[in-house]
């Protein structure tokens, strides 16, 4: 089935368009967690990316029955090296085996023959010896558009072949996004923003799906809900990934106009907000951090359907 | 030592401004390297990374008189996992150990938060429970500008830190690069490529070395040597990664404006066209592939040095 389909079908049977963001920030993992992890490893590359894989489980199980899509930030892996790999792969599977679909937060960007390795590694197949083999296997990436077309192409492409979906930097979440994100053009008298929002648009305009949405997607963040509104109307069959909802300062009001008409065309992502929900909840203690992400999400669902 | 200074002496002790871009194609690599990494390693992902390794490791021995700087292409790693991730941080510490700057090509972008751990995984010292270890510990990376400023100070922090650098996507090789790089700004009536090169200059006027140059360095085509010229006009003290030389189509010539008038200023990238020589050398084999790698190194320096 095609990507927007299945997110738009999962989205409907969850009741909700959260997504769960996995930001495994070591140094916010419980105590406990990483106690273990550190008594039964003595080399720290393994004990870290143990620790973070343990949490990541705890979360996915306290979240899967309530949302459709969870988005692992891959550089807080990648930082613990081949280890840290390690579990990103093993993160986005056990996601997966749970029932979610899964973003890849990797924002990755290069020229056409590289650009597809990162294609094939996080959606698609990887060239072993002439035999091909599914890489990280998520169903959606994040891509960064600074280099152009054929900087992405070879992403859509895996899309096409294996169902899968990339959601491109349009408008991003950060205080600086505007430094490059809100130049006006000369020729269009329109900030370089809503240009990639029309090149995304165009884009995905050769593969929609039932539900009227292109695999290529959008990331727009919730802390600029007016040029928000302005992408809504301009990217009719594109999905926005949105975050900035929780630890970055936007609310449900804030996301209101990232969805059309009736109610679908966006996902909202929380991460810290959530995942870290035990540090501001007392009455969970440690142990209790995955209850305490459940409740994040269940209290987020609450603003958003308020608000959607 | 500062980065730009590390690298200024380095080039005028090994007398070229050539970068070995390490970008190894599985499918490219010599027949009788993947003969024996299958045949001694029945798992396919261990096998393709250790084939990976030893092609890496012949490329390094014999160019590592003759270059200062090596940039390994790390999709071309980690399509192959923790196991590609852990031939790439093998790859990086084998360079360093023969001498050479390393320059991971990541292109790597994110929010501030997010950016810091691409900074200390690429650059700088990462948290295990509290005590900080250095990640791949590369020389400089690469760095996407999409995002804007809180997307790369994380990276200027961990130069400043550790003599490390980066180079900052400007105006890539590619052939869509003018997507968004070309579109003319209102305000400036300048490419949004120019308008990103006045920001890594600015970026990189409060870690300047002794040489005049900064640590924020910025990417700049080979295959676009009229913008390439104007940039070396706007940014005196960056120094430009040149990518595009050899596969890509650009030659010496196409070059020259890189540098500043003293000859230095610009390090010239080619990774397909002297890894993969030995391809259109039969003279060498397949078994001479580093061999031939040697002897594309030395034509390619005889050029430039023509040229420069």
């Amino acid at each position: 089935m095609h990507f927007a389909d299945r997110l738009n079908k999962a989205i409907k049977e969850k009741g909700t368009p959260i997504c769960v963001g996995l930001d495994p920030y070591l140094e916010r993992i419980p105590e406990s967690i990483k106690r273990k992890a550190v008594s039964s490893e003595k080399n720290p590359w393994v004990a870290a990316a143990e620790a973070i894989l343990e949490f990541n489980k705890g979360i996915i199980d306290a979240v899967c029955d309530l949302v459709a899509t969870v988005k692992p930030q891959i550089s807080l892996f990648e930082q613990y090296g081949s280890e840290g790999m390690r579990v990103f792969a093993e993160t986005v599977k056990y996601a997966k085996e749970k029932g979610l679909l899964v973003i890849a937060d990797a924002k990755r960007s290069d020229i056409g023959v590289t650009a597809e390795a990162y294609a094939r590694a996080f959606l698609g197949k990887v060239d072993f010896f002439g035999e091909e083999l599914f890489g990280f296997d998520a169903d959606a990436v994040t891509v960064n558009p600074y280099m152009g077309y054929d900087s992405v192409k070879p992403f859509i492409e895996q899309c096409k072949k294996f169902d899968k979906g990339i959601f491109v930097l349009v408008k991003t979440s950060n205080r600086s996004s505007g430094d490059l994100q809100d130049v006006i053009s000369r020729e269009n008298n329109i900030p370089n923003y809503e240009l990639v929002g029309h090149l995304v648009e165009s884009w995905g305009a050769n593969d929609i799906g039932e539900s009227g949405y292109s695999s290529v997607g959008a990331v727009v963040g919730a802390t600029f809900p007016e040029q928000a509104k302005k992408l809504r109307s301009l990217m009719p069959n594109t999905i926005f990934l949105v975050p900035g909802y929780g630890a970055q300062g936007a609310g449900a009001s804030d996301v209101r106009d990232c969805f059309n008409a009736d109610g679908s065309g966006a996902i909202i992502n929380s991460s810290r907000g959530i995942i870290f929900a035990y540090e501001t909840m007392p009455e969970f203690g440690e142990e209790g951090f995955a209850e305490a992400s459940r409740v994040a999400v269940l209290q987020m669902k609450e603003e958003i359907a308020r608000a959607r």
